[in-house]
Formats: C-alpha cells, sequence, structure tokens
C-alpha cells in the first residue's frame, strides 16, 4: 500500500470517530437522561483524545512526508486536495502543545459553566476571571498556529473556521457594510412605518401539525429522510454524522414562525452535508469547505429562497392546509410576517438588516481582545458603545449585551465572523444561481426546490473542499466574494 | 503513577467506549434512519478496533506483569479482583489471532444476511455452507481461547459469557432438569385442563396507555429515569451506557401482555447495571458478573416477582387505571393469564415450565455440532427430535425449528444455557429473598419493590465482580446453584 492509501486508511478512521462524535453529542441535546451527562462527557472526552492521539502520531506525519514526496506526483486532483487537507488538519493539530489544548478546554468548559450563572444574573465581574482565562488560552492557541501557519493570531483562529479566510479580505467588505447599514436602516423602518403591520397570528399552533409542516417543507427543499431526521432540542441545530444527518428545533405552540424557519434554516445546512461527493465522504476533501459556506447554505434556504415571495405563495396553501384557512396566510401578510425588521438586543432574534449589525460589533471586539487594544474588564461597554452606534440601542443589561452568546466563553473566538460572511455569500451564490437557472423563481412557487438544489449540489456541495472558500464562490458567481449582492438584496426585498 | 493505577486509567478508557458502544447500538435500533445502517457499522467497527487495540497493546500486559508483581500486596481486595478480572479481559482478547477474530467476524455478518432469508423461507440448506464457517470459526475460537485457559473449546466459550461457567457444572443440573420435565409437563396441562380458561382482553389497548402503565411499573420496581430511558425496537433489550441504562419494548395494541412483561422483564436487566458500585463504574471489577446472573435478575423480577400473586394483586388496579374497569383484571383471571402453559415451537413465546426444554435441546446440539459429533446438515432433524421427546411437538418447518434463533448464525455459541441457568438462579435467589426478608410479599402486593430490590442490590448488584457467579449464588443464598428452587417454584406456583 502506498503511503497515500495508508493515509486514506487512517484518516476514514479519523471520520467514523468524528461520526461516533456526531452522534453522541445529537443524543446528548435530544435525548440523553440527565443524570448520564457525567458519562457522556467521559465518552466524548475519550473520543475527543483517540482522534487527537491518532491524527498528530508521529506516524501521520512520516506517511504525510512520503505521500508528499513520492505519491503526489501519481495522485488526482481531488486525491491531492485530499493530502493537502490531511496536512491542514495535521497541522493545525500539531501547532498547539497537549498541555495548552487541555489548559483551553478545562479554562471554556469551567468558563460555559460560570457563564450560564453569570448571564442570568446580568454579572459580567463575576465571569471575569474566567473569561480571562479563556482569552488567555486562545491567544496562545492564536500565537503557536500562527506561528506554523505564518499568520496573525486572530488570522490563525479564523483559519480554524474557515481555512483561507484572513482579517485583510474581511475588513473592506465589513466597513462597505458597516457604512450602508445606519442608512438603509432608517430608510427600511420609515417605509415600514407606512405599511400596515402583519396580522395576528391564530394561536395555538399544535407541535404536531407545526412538526408535520416543517417535515413537508424539508422533503420540498430535498432533504432525504432515509438519510436524516428531524428532532427536538433546547438549542436548534444540524448534527449526526455521514448519511445521517440530524437537525433540530423546538416548538413554541403560540407562534410558528421561529420554528418553521429554523427547520428551513438546518435543512439549509443539512442539504450540504447530505449533497457532499460520495466518492469522498470520510475524506477530508469530501468535507464541508468551512463555517462561512455552511453558514451560506443555511441562509441561502432560509432567508434568500423561503423569505422570497415565490416560495411564500407556495406556503401559503401549506400553512391553510396545516393550520385551517386563515387572512394571515394571505401571501401579502406572510410578506409582512416574515420581513419584519425591528433593532433589537439579541442577535438570534435579528432580522437579516440589522444582524450585520450584531456581528460587525462582536468582530470588532474580539479582535482587539485578542491583540490586547481592549482591556476585557472593558467589554461591556464598548459592545454597548458599538450597539448604539450601529443599531440606535441603549442596552439595558449584560445579559442582553455582551454575555448573550456562548461563543466566547466556549472558546470560539474567530467565529462570529463566518455568520455575516455566510449571509453575503448566500446573496451573492443565490443571485448567481437565478441568473443561471430560468426556472428557478418558478419552482420555489410550486415547492420545487429541485432547479435550485441541483445548481447548489453542483456548485457547491460537491465541491467539497476539494478547492478553498473564495474559489468556491469565485467559480460559482464569477466574482470575488463582495457585499454587493447582499446590499443589492436587501434594497429589493425592504425598499421596492 | 502505579502500575496499577495507569492500568485503571486505560481501563476506564476501554468503559468509556464501551458506552459509546452501546449509545451508538442502542440509536441503531431505535432512531436511525435506514440509509444510515453503512455508516454506523464503519463507526460501531471502528471503536470496537481502537477497543481492541488498546485491549491487546504490548503496553496493556506489560502493566499487568508489573502490577502482579510489584502491587498485588499493596492492593485492597477489590482492587485485586478488578486486576484479575483486567487480566481476564486481557488473555481472552489475546487468546485468539487477529486473523481468526477477523475471519470469525465476517463470517458471521455474512451468516446474519443469509439467516434472515433462509429463516423466511424454512431453508437450512441454502443456510449451510455459511453456517458450516460460523461453526468453524467458533471451533477455532474455542480450541485457541481453550488452549490458553487450560479448557475444552465449549468451555471455553462458555467462558466468555459466564466466567467460570463449566459443562461439567452444568450437566448434572440440566440432568434434573431432563429426568422431571415431561412428568411437570403432563400434570400442569392434565390440571390447567380443569380450570377455566382466561376471560378474552377487552382490546384495543393504545399505545400510549401500555406505555404510561410500563413506566409506572418501572418506577414501582426502582427503575431511575434520571439514569435511564424506555423507548421502542423490533427486538426488545436492555443497552445504553454507564448511568443511561436503555430498555426497549414493542406494543401489539391488541395484547398489552408481551410489552408489560417484557417492560418488566428488561427492567430486571436495567436494575443490575443501575445498582453496580458507584466507585467501580468504570472499572472491569464494577461490571455485571456475567450472563448468567444477568438473565436472572430479569427473570426474578419478571418471572418470580411479577407473575406472582402478590404483583398480580397489585397489578390489577393499574389495569383498571390503564385500561378501564374490567373482569379481565380480577386477580384470578390475571393469574390464569399470566401463567397459562403451553408447549410451541418458538423459545421466546414460551412459559417457565416449558422454556428449559428449549435450552436443553439448544445446549445439547451446539455442544455436539462443536465436537464434531452432529455432522452440521443433521441438525435439523436433531432439532426435531429433541423437542418431539421433551415436548411432545412435531416441528412442521425450520423456521420454526432450527432456524429460530439469530445466535448461532450470529457467532453466539455457548450463550444458550446461560437463559436456564439465570431462571434457577432467580428461583434460588427468589427463595432466600423471601426468606431473609420479612416484608418482601406484603410490599409487591403494594407495589413496593424497596425490600426485595434493597436485598437484590446488597447480595447482587452491588457484588458486581468481585467474585465468581457461583461464589455470588452461595453467598446469597447459602449453597451452590442446583434445580431445586425452581422444581419447588414450578410445583407451587402450577401444582397448587
Amino acid at each position: 500500500m502506498t503511503a497515500y492509501r495508508s493515509l486514506e486508511t487512517r484518516f476514514a478512521r479519523l471520520a467514523h470517530l468524528n461520526d461516533a462524535l456526531g452522534i453522541l453529542g445529537w443524543d446528548k441535546e435530544t435525548t440523553m437522561p440527565l443524570g448520564a451527562a457525567a458519562g457522556r462527557g467521559e465518552q466524548l472526552a475519550t473520543l475527543s483524545v483517540l482522534q487527537h492521539e491518532l491524527l498528530t502520531a508521529a506516524e501521520t506525519d512520516e506517511l504525510l512526508g512520503r505521500a508528499e514526496e513520492e505519491d503526489a506526483a501519481s495522485l488526482d486532483p481531488w486525491e491531492q486536495a485530499n493530502l493537502r487537507e490531511m496536512r491542514r488538519l495535521y497541522v493545525h493539530a500539531t501547532a498547539v502543545p497537549g498541555a495548552l489544548v487541555e489548559a483551553a478546554s478545562r479554562a471554556s468548559t469551567a468558563c460555559e459553566v460560570a457563564w450560564r450563572t453569570a448571564r442570568e444574573a446580568s454579572d459580567f465581574a463575576s465571569l471575569l476571571p474566567r473569561l480571562g482565562e479563556v482569552l488567555q488560552t486562545q491567544r496562545e492557541i492564536g500565537a503557536a498556529k500562527g506561528a506554523v501557519l505564518g499568520l496573525s493570531p486572530y488570522d490563525a483562529l479564523l483559519d480554524q473556521f474557515d481555512p483561507g479566510m484572513r482579517r485583510a479580505f474581511i475588513d473592506p467588505i465589513f466597513g462597505a457594510l458597516r457604512a450602508g447599514l445606519p442608512g438603509l436602516l432608517a430608510e427600511v423602518t420609515e417605509r415600514q412605518a407606512r405599511q400596515p403591520a402583519p396580522l395576528p397570528l391564530p394561536a395555538p399552533f399544535p407541535v404536531a401539525a407545526q412538526k408535520a409542516l416543517g417535515e413537508r417543507l424539508m422533503a420540498a427543499a430535498g432533504f432525504d429522510r432515509t438519510r436524516g431526521r428531524l428532532d427536538i432540542s433546547t438549542h436548534p441545530f444540524c448534527g449526526g454524522a455521514t448519511d445521517d444527518v440530524r437537525i433540530t428545533t423546538r416548538y413554541d405552540e403560540a407562534d410558528f414562525t421561529r420554528a418553521l424557519m429554523g427547520v428551513l434554516h438546518e435543512t439549509g445546512h443539512a442539504l450540504y452535508e447530505q449533497g457532499r461527493p460520495r466518492r469522498w465522504l470520510s475524506q477530508p476533501v469530501g468535507q464541508a469547505r468551512g463555517m462561512t459556506l455552511h453558514e451560506s447554505q443555511s441562509l441561502l434556504i432560509e432567508m434568500q429562497a423561503c423569505r422570497g415571495d415565490a416560495f411564500l405563495s407556495f406556503l401559503s396553501p401549506c400553512l391553510s392546509d396545516a393550520f385551517g384557512p386563515n387572512r394571515a396566510w394571505d401571501p401579502e401578510n406572510l410578506r409582512r410576517l416574515f420581513r419584519h425588521v425591528a433593532p433589537g438586543f439579541i442577535r438570534v432574534d435579528a432580522d437579516e438588516v440589522t444582524y450585520p449589525a450584531h456581528i460587525l460589533v462582536r468582530y470588532e471586539l474580539e479582535s482587539a481582545l485578542m491583540g490586547g487594544d481592549l482591556p476585557l474588564a472593558d467589554l461591556p461597554g464598548a459592545f454597548n458603545d458599538g450597539l448604539r452606534t450601529l443599531l440606535g440601542l441603549v442596552v439595558p443589561d449584560d445579559r442582553r449585551g455582551c454575555l448573550q452568546d456562548i461563543h466566547w466563553p466556549a472558546g470560539l473566538w474567530g467565529y462570529f465572523p463566518t455568520y455575516t460572511l455566510g449571509a453575503l455569500t448566500a446573496a451573492q451564490l443565490f443571485e448567481a444561481a437565478r441568473r443561471a437557472t430560468p426556472g428557478l423563481e418558478d419552482g420555489l412557487a410550486r415547492g420545487d426546490f429541485g432547479p435550485l438544489v441541483g445548481w447548489l449540489r453542483r456548485e457547491i456541495h460537491e465541491r467539497a473542499s476539494v478547492d478553498g472558500t473564495q474559489a468556491v464562490v469565485a467559480a460559482a458567481t464569477g466574482r470575488p466574494l463582495d457585499a454587493t449582492a447582499y446590499a443589492a438584496h436587501l434594497r429589493t426585498r425592504y425598499l421596492q
């Protein structure tokens, strides 16, 4: 067996471990009894350690070296990309000393626990020491990875979530967003104020009817139920394993809209996972490219397609079927309902006009905190300043301010920008898909996602990790990612 | 760290892998979408291989040797027993060459698939080649383990399922059963014929009501719902993980009795798992002792306790609560319903009087097949002869004869005797528990399992694997296992 073939075997084993972790993680959030938490923690930790040991073993490095030297010439382009991805994973995993990995894991585990209490009590001061430990360990990880990758610490962290993504690429794009946002928001809210409010919803909406509706729409969008599931969890997510993609939602009988759009959002993630190329499912090159493209797929389905006129006209009779006829299901009212714009404190509740503001604030602050330009104790004030400047809101307490997200306590630094990069990518991809696919909007109006998803399969899903995010976007849309499609989308949807 | 402490760390890791396998296995039977089967197979195989590699690593042997030499004197009795159990697991795992493990696994995987078709078609001839491969690999495993353990091949296979169990111990006990069975059966059926038949059941029994009843009775029996679950699967089982014991059943709306008694049976298994000593949960000495004692716990709850007069008088009003009042719930009728004796072809449907006959036949045949005293092609005829002799039944086809069980195709040779050894043990333990615990029957009549389960906790569950099966039984009951308590139980229940 060549060194390259041995590596394929080794990385397939890593993928199976990852799949096992995915199912155990899903079970933890949906099914597991409370008393099993400590035991599950041990199981997850053991599988992670085995994964890490297998990836960072001297034999992996030795095989990589041999494959790069002896085999590279005989490999086809996907195999070459696979070898590059293997090396990338190895470098990321070995760049950080084991003691630091452990310290970071301990710091974030402890900080997550403290965060739940601190958020409840709106007590940033009580979180400060533990959050400081997380920040310090993440700084050291950024520095360690940066030294090996030739990147700044923050770019090295970004690279974990979106390989190849850099501040130098983000800054001008986010700058354009920042410049346009306050004016756009003023125009949108002024125009919205002149229109009627959405009709009140004819609650209650029984969970069984909401679930059946969600499953109907998932199926329409192309979700393969023989290779996935829909379940319930407190925090919705898309997880599971290869050929076993599990999305979750939570139901509110007073308001079906969040669960419905949540299911469509997670369906977008699931389509990406279900559309990866079969030959490469268990190999690094066959994985989804990164969080920016992943988020672009969920937002393309939820925001671009399912809040658009065509889909809402299909949704209207579906809602009558599910909940009985009502004037609230008129397409005109659905447009008002699903496109209501209102600045708010909570990121995860934000509409697509104001969402970027939440990310711009967090991106700027986490870069400053990482670089030492902002003392951690000054975070709450700086956070509130940011939200006031961009959205005109006065944050009343830290629970609704800098304590609202789990990302920083959990050690996810460099993750936030991928949400908005994903939103921009979704707009640019949808623009290109419509241009390239004449029947796309007519399809959505009939609940036929075939033309749209067919284009996504070819341009995104089946590309997996054979190219970088930017190359994929440029190949699919004819230009590198920028903010123009997103800006045009918002103007069209909210100002015309 | 001493060698012994290093071993504890290593075996805890193995336990966590085992727990992960338990949850993934549960998910496979209850939850997983069909299209995920191949991927799940890869995940399970990868975790099993990692477990095997960790257990059989040279370092394990080296640590065992050092611990046995240097540490043994300083270890307390549980630690010493733990070290013995570690060595036992290591010996079993290393006794068989890797190539043979693989060949056996391949043979049984292929044979299980072929068996589903062959059983459906009642076509033993089509299974013969693959079953022959399974038998041959199991023979070689028995020989390999026997050579290391100083045992006959069949005893070596038995030892996998019930450490320390030997044919020389089983033969006289099973001989006594065999001698008494035809006469007992004739007496019981003759007496039963003189009594009224049970009243017809007032079907349908909605699944939700059956589930609620099952959960009520599980809770009464002491099942801890914060550390376990009840779900649905085609083949009921008790699985899951440490502090996460998952039992399953399947519901038939026309007949609640199988699901109900099935839930109580699996609850008996679950109580054993939930009652293991906390200090040793992740160590070999903290595991359940073997399949004989495990089956004794399920049968003690289902057969000894829950089909007894005391519990049935408690069950009577529970059934009225669950399904509405009905004369069928009179305790007298419940006794007829839950203690109906009728020789039948199918082992898993058998009552407690005729069940041993099914095991006696299989035990004799699998020993003869292993030893080469019976050609595999002659199995169907020999099987049918056995059932005719013991139960007076003429098996109409192999689907209802030697093809009914998955055990032999799946490579589980040496497993069958533990069912009946478990039944005998259950009777002997229950006899001792009643003698030692004055309020036990009164408790069951009130749905209070406290006195019974308290005794089981002390005498069985908390002993885990610190002693051998026979030592545990002798300590709990005052004598080694024999068939007298079982025989007395049957005579009391069915002939008085």
